[in-house]
């Protein structure tokens, strides 16, 4: 978002800065036309999150027409979920609720392969940190969750895709070098055949299918659709189609940037996690990185920056769903009216509020993850 | 075995030729001690096939005190089983009436991914045309068979094991190109953990394990016992032990050698099938490639030879158990006795014995597969 993009209007063209070059040379397409088209589009849709799409055209008839469509995404096992994670999901959660079969693998392959997890580890942060966050989400238990090591199709799948891609290929896309371990090489197999599996008979059989990702996925998306077009003669695949979202900015400042850094798993401070303590949770906001001016006296008199502040973009994506109670906000910041303590005060009430209603729903959810469960 | 060795005595220190220098450079040791301490040795033992072993020790002293140990040997599903890769089952029949535990993964994986059969033929070939001649020939019910893609924790085993070896190694090994599908190039990890599979603890946990196979698959071996050494920690394996046996000569000259040539599944008439009707059978012998002489005078005067003959070499490592009796026929044709007509003729009636009792063997057979094939 552009900081001269009135982001309070959720119908306006939405400028895309960065990735339009990125987009023009890949062949992704523009999201806005569908912001347009659904009444309720989601807000991380009209807020300017999700910016660009493949074959997304599809995944629009099904909904309009209330045809069978998938949507799938998955998460690694290798700590419990932020509030980046939780973006992806709601989104999910809004195409179950448009007629979405979701499908979500608990990617336990990466978390082992990549980064050395124990699967035992994979196994308890999936069950114990995952799950009870999902359903609390609101996912209903339609969705099909699964551990990949648990589902003998999925494996079996991955094989059958492997036999035609060569090594040459797997690392011009992947970039693999030979120092890499053998199941970091094999795991975007397991990747592919994650968004493909809800297309074998068992599992529905062949149907448009939306996947949202990161811009950097990318490339899983491209080899997918690729390996979907090889093996349409055996499987009648219809080839997925996918949705780009930006990253969200961390509570941290970039020295470099003088903007909010990366969210990172690895530092606590940078984001907030559905397993952290509403008070936790609360103080975070509160010692995050804004775009206010060094003094009060400034702030009055110069007002605060909202398009490079975190604690906005937390409100914007996560904690405020009206978009005139948003554009209040963002206006008095503007104005100097409103300091940054008030601001990171109200913030922090919002998420102590969502976090501690989030982990009640999550103590509710752990009596019934095996509804949610894919039985192997 | 060479021209100057008395091959009827089975007791005899084995001269292994060829297979001494490769042995030495690669560490493996000869076999001729176990022959010896086997009052029963296998005749593919004491008839000099069974000519080296990586490990052996740890087999002998399980047979010796009755210890739990496991036998394991796959078949691809490419195509029906020939005589040469009946030498390996009679192997390992022999091993189960000697405590072993037996294990026959159908190898599918590599059928699909090197081969192209699809999965279906895969399954037809496995079902219809290897379980029951491995029944026939005599296997007990303990056995499990299985095939790969049914095998949850196999496919699983085979990805834990891949995050240990990195793509440098995985080529030096196999010496795979950039060219080759990444089918192909998992595929050896598949076959690892075929032979460490029985050491989990829910297939009977760490024991010796002994997997015969032919000199060209010490790499594998190699790379399995690395594997085992490198999952100690996590699985307590204990190192797998081989032995290697020499290929069986086909039936057909090598116009290059002047000796038998190699069994070729893609040459029918190089091998006889376990499926070859009765009489195809005894006429591949009978136009079978002979170490006699142009003529019959000739043959009177000066013997033939049987140490390159493909009929004797059938006689002695399929179709004659009395010691003796082969011994017999050795001599009979060095001294010109025998005529390659007779002998073809007597050999053709042997194969074509065993064959009418295989295929009867193997309608009843066909009824009892579910016994064999180890439940998912």
């Amino acid at each position: 978002m552009s900081e001269d993009q009135p982001i309070i209007d959720p119908w306006a063209a939405i400028k895309i800065d960065d990735y339009e070059q990125v987009f023009r040379e890949f062949g992704i397409e523009s999201f806005v036309p569908y912001v347009k088209a659904f009444p309720d589009a989601h807000l991380l849709m009209r807020r300017g999150v999700v910016v660009g799409h493949r074959g997304f055209q599809l995944i629009y008839d099904c909904i309009k027409s209330r045809a069978s469509f998938v949507v799938i995404t998955g998460r690694a096992t290798s700590g419990p979920m932020h509030f980046g994670h939780k973006m992806v999901f709601d989104l999910l959660i809004w195409y179950q609720r448009h007629g979405a079969d979701v499908f979500i693998p608990l990617s336990e392959a990466e978390s082992y392969a990549v980064r050395g997890i124990s699967w035992e580890e994979c196994r308890r942060i999936g069950l114990e940190e995952i799950v009870p966050s999902l359903i609390a989400l609101g996912l209903e238990p339609t969705a099909r969750i699964y551990f990949q090591m648990d589902t003998l199709s999925l494996l079996k799948l991955a094989y059958t895709f492997s036999r035609k891609i060569t090594l040459n290929e797997a690392q011009s896309i992947y970039g693999f070098s030979g120092s890499d371990n053998m199941g970091k090489i094999f795991f975007p197999f397991i990747q592919v055949a994650d968004i493909l599996l809800p297309q074998l008979p068992e599992f529905g059989g062949p149907r448009p299918t939306v996947v949202p990702v990161s811009i950097d996925q990318d490339p899983h998306i491209r080899i997918t659709r690729d390996v979907a077009e090889r093996f349409v003669s055996e499987y009648n695949f219809v080839k997925p189609s996918s949705t780009y979202h930006k990253f969200l900015s961390g509570l941290k400042v970039d020295p470099e940037t003088g903007k909010p850094g990366k969210m990172s798993a690895s530092d606590p401070e940078t984001s907030v996690f559905l397993t952290d303590p509403p008070d936790v949770a609360a103080g975070k906001l509160l010692n995050a990185f804004t775009g206010g001016q060094p003094t009060v006296r400034e702030q009055k008199e110069m007002g605060g920056n909202p398009d490079i502040c975190s604690v906005f973009e937390w409100l914007k994506y996560h904690l405020i769903e009206d978009d005139k109670k948003l554009s209040e906000i963002y206006h008095v910041c503007k104005s100097g009216d409103l300091t940054c303590g008030d601001c990171k005060s109200y913030a922090a009430e919002l998420i102590y509020a969502f976090m501690k209603d989030h982990h009640r729903k999550r103590e509710q959810a752990k009596k019934i993850i095996h509804k949610y469960m894919m039985q192997p």
